[in-house]
């Protein structure tokens, strides 16, 4: 006997599979009308037409609705102190970021304000977070650290991530992001904090394990290609899976570098050039596009045609933080991604479910609705999925299913 | 003794007075710290600081928030029959939207759907859609027909109007638009469909008293300049007051038009030239400006600061409809217009606020937390006007009162 049966499902719409979708197979959604799930301990243990569902001893009656996976945002930067919204005002009266940044905001004021929060502060605001997102049909999500920049408040970072995904539904995955910034204090001796990272905040990380990733910002003005290979080879030593922001601003060789080393996923894209596309496309490192910081920052949207026309994994994340992105609502970085890097529904779907959970290395258990894996769903008030990306500014979720459990 | 004292206002944010602001003064926001805001029979009977705020049978503690006037929007056509999410897919696949109309789809997909839906059925979707927009901040919206264009069926889309203004709080102000689009019937007789415009439509119209504006759609392919100087010019001598569509897709001298006939707005404007503007700016025409709109249709956005600099006064509405911003979200429509128009967060709110309720003639009782005014009031999750545009992809009410009643 099932624990719980949905019923009445108008339309099923998910990708397949346990790894990402590449290229035109990134269009590849299986949709099953009339349908009907199965759910027992938490897991998915029936998938098909209504007509055949097994019996249970609870029924969910969709309505008739459309089901989908639960979303996953597989690029956040959940955990910090403070917001930076007196930067917005500060734009719009022309004053550039270099000079916000002089001026003690940006990253660095998120740093401050990251560093004199105490955990248990850190951790309250987070599970607002998780709450938000999940009413937003979000069901797993990355969580970066990066706006600690010394041992201590990286790890504090870490540990509130970890204290948040055992207090809560949404399901986190750790990243370690220390090479987020060059600390000031830094600023005549990048090999000494380059050594830091390397020598004593992965160690200590991987001896709590508190993160899955190591991630760092490859950027002008930020950290080199040369010293990316120097962080992501060492985290690689000790264990860590590899991701890289790369290519926002300026393509400078950062997603060949992540292609090298083997790396899940790379982030950001906007600027990446055929042979950075070719280099990640080559290797399977899944483009993790964040289409809302190129939304709020005005900045351009990255190629994901030719990303997928390369035969690349695309997926879509809110990248929420309180720079550069401050919306954690996945559904409006769907609409963005239909709208601005023209993929069709089913391309977004997948971007946002399926080869997200595969950037965090989930898609074994998460990312798609088929028997085995963790029974998270989103029904939604619409019949048709393209429905998802045409009616947004409003909250289109009708429930949300995690872990079988109707929240 | 008052009804109801909102105390513990962390700031008050409002634009004052009982006409729109114009130009340089649109920025012009009068702040109040740790404030306070008293109502007697839903009408505002105090406003200012904490500590002399005379006694309520009632209390509300703001808890420190931001407090501002409702939201108005200004420009939507709330009630239609059915959805056209189906072209996205055709949009994103490159069917261009003259095929799309070939293919009996746009705005004339709409009318077979208004026309087909019964006033019941309207007024039930109206009635869903005026619960989300008072759940988003919205206390007063206009709402146009147009997707009749038949006398029957317009009468049909005005008293469905009346009707939901009637059976819940938001303030719907309306608008006839018969002039939206022409029919297919019409083709080889355009002369005939405005003839019935003004001499039947119109007249009906009145005699029912369902509108208080006319609109018209002024644009390549839809009304000429001549057809809206005839069908404006017996709406106002049937004493209607005047609004365009115009300089949407080409700057055609609909503005101009508007402007001559002393219209109180015009809206879109994303084209409109220097000339369109001067005209504008000397008849105190308010543009109110669409930005959801060029958000959705990947079009440019309007020259909004060159507007403000010839002295002209802005109003940011969501223009939700079926087919060019399915969006209701007026909070969104702010961003965009912060980020994208870059107005400052103060002009911003005076657009979506007493410069809109101008654009519907309602400056003189709502649009503003003044004396006198209605107690229509939103308490935000945050103490800071920038906050709301930066903080975007979220819901950021608080609490709406709406007649001195929270809701």
């Amino acid at each position: 006997m099932l624990d719980l049966i949905i019923t009445n499902i108008g339309t099923l719409a998910t990708p397949e599979g346990k790894g990402p979708k590449r290229g035109i197979e990134q269009g590849d959604v299986r949709t099953i009308p009339n349908a009907a799930v199965g759910i027992r301990d938490g897991i998915i243990s029936y998938v098909g037409p209504m007509s055949d569902a097994p019996a249970a001893r609870e029924t969910l009656d969709a309505g008739g609705r459309l089901v989908t996976p639960g979303l996953v945002d597989s690029h956040t930067h959940l955990v910090f102190g403070g917001w930076r919204h007196h930067e917005l005002d500060m734009k719009l009266k022309g004053v550039s970021y270099l000079d916000i940044l002089k001026g003690g905001g940006g990253i660095l004021s998120s740093v401050r304000s990251t560093r004199s929060a105490s955990a248990e502060e850190l951790t309250e605001r987070a599970i607002g977070f998780t709450k938000e997102q999940l009413a937003l049909g979000v069901t797993t999500s990355e969580a970066k650290s990066g706006y600690g920049l010394t041992s201590e408040d990286e790890l504090k970072q870490l540990r509130v991530v970890r204290a948040v995904d055992a207090m809560q539904p949404v399901d986190l995955v750790p990243t370690f992001l220390g090479a987020h910034a060059l600390p000031q204090t830094y600023k005549e001796n990048r090999g000494e904090f380059i050594r830091i990272v390397c020598e004593e905040m992965l160690p200590a990380v991987a001896e709590e394990g508190l993160a899955e990733f190591c991630d760092i910002f490859c950027e002008t003005g930020v950290f080199t290609p040369e010293e990316t290979r120097t962080v992501l080879s060492a985290a690689k030593a000790q264990g860590f899976k590899l991701k890289a922001h790369t290519d926002e601003i300026d393509c400078l060789g950062g997603a060949q570098v992540a292609a090298e080393l083997g790396a899940v996923s790379a982030e950001h894209l906007i600027t990446s050039d055929a042979a950075a596309i070719a280099a990640m496309a080559e290797a399977n490192v899944i483009g993790v596009l964040l289409p809302a910081t190129s939304f709020y920052l005005d900045k351009p949207y990255a190629p994901a045609r030719a990303m997928l026309d390369a035969g690349m994994a695309l997926a879509v994340a809110s990248d929420f933080n309180p720079g550069s992105s401050p919306s954690l609502n996945l559904q409006l970085a769907m609409t963005l991604a239909c709208l601005k890097y023209r993929l069709t529904p089913e391309e977004t779907l997948t971007a946002a479910t399926l080869n997200a959970a595969a950037a965090i290395d989930r898609a074994d258990v998460a990312g798609s609705v088929e028997v085995g894996k963790k029974a998270d769903l989103v029904i939604w008030e619409t019949d048709a999925l393209s429905y998802l990306f045409y009616r947004f500014g409003s909250n289109l979720v009708h429930r949300v299913v995690k872990n079988g459990v109707v929240v």
